[in-house]
């Protein structure tokens, strides 16, 4: 089965290093441009400044062989699996991000509040549903 | 980059075909397992029946080359951007899907409600905190 994801576009923000990075956008995430590639544009059709969208990134920084971890990184506390936890370290390294849409401007949205690295691959987009 | 998706389980459910599938979970969505390959069974630890969960599935039937839809597959409402929809055709046919853990049994989860074919690839399990 290909199971080979495209990257659709690119994470353009501040943080340079993994030490920047916030745990969770709402820990401090900040401002970032959602560069997508021109050929997938069409596809922003119908979202609009204001909307809530999940983002979907490949966390091309994270270890993908560990199936336990400490969580939020913190050492004094019990190992947990990785699926229980929101680790970026997983055997499928998908970030997903809560963000609302400042700006759309072509093929670029500005978005907020994002914890990812500058650079970051983006894999998909979909409309915040009834808080799902 | 290697941005390869390895399966970490399957998903066995009654839906056989597509037709079958409702749009949503919360629109008629099934009970379901989730079985993990032996593999990656340690990483489930510290989840358990009551949690809600947030289960990344490969949506392999889907379409891959399409960047507008028919919201709802209703041909009467006018075409939109994929990333505006919950389609499951889109460049990367990531699904996502809020299910409640019933029982956690071994290296299976049964969950509910959930709509997506008998078979599909899971590829990431994530918790729900904070309503995100």
């Amino acid at each position: 089965m290909n199971m080979v994801l495209r990257p659709i576009g690119m994470v353009r923000c501040s943080l340079r290093n993994r030490d920047d990075c916030p745990r969770q956008g709402c820990d401090g995430g900040v401002e970032a441009a959602i560069v997508l590639d021109p050929e997938y544009c069409e596809g922003l059709d119908g979202l609009e400044a204001g909307r809530q969208i999940l983002l979907f990134t490949w966390l091309h920084q994270a270890e993908r062989d560990v199936l336990k971890v400490h969580p939020r990184g913190d050492r004094m506390l019990p190992l947990k699996g990785v699926f229980a936890t929101r680790s970026p370290a997983r055997p499928n390294p998908i970030g997903l991000h809560r963000v609302e849409i400042l700006e759309k401007k072509g093929c670029s949205l500005r978005v907020a509040p994002l914890e990812v690295l500058d650079g970051t691959p983006v894999v998909d987009i979909k409309p915040v549903i009834d808080e799902r």
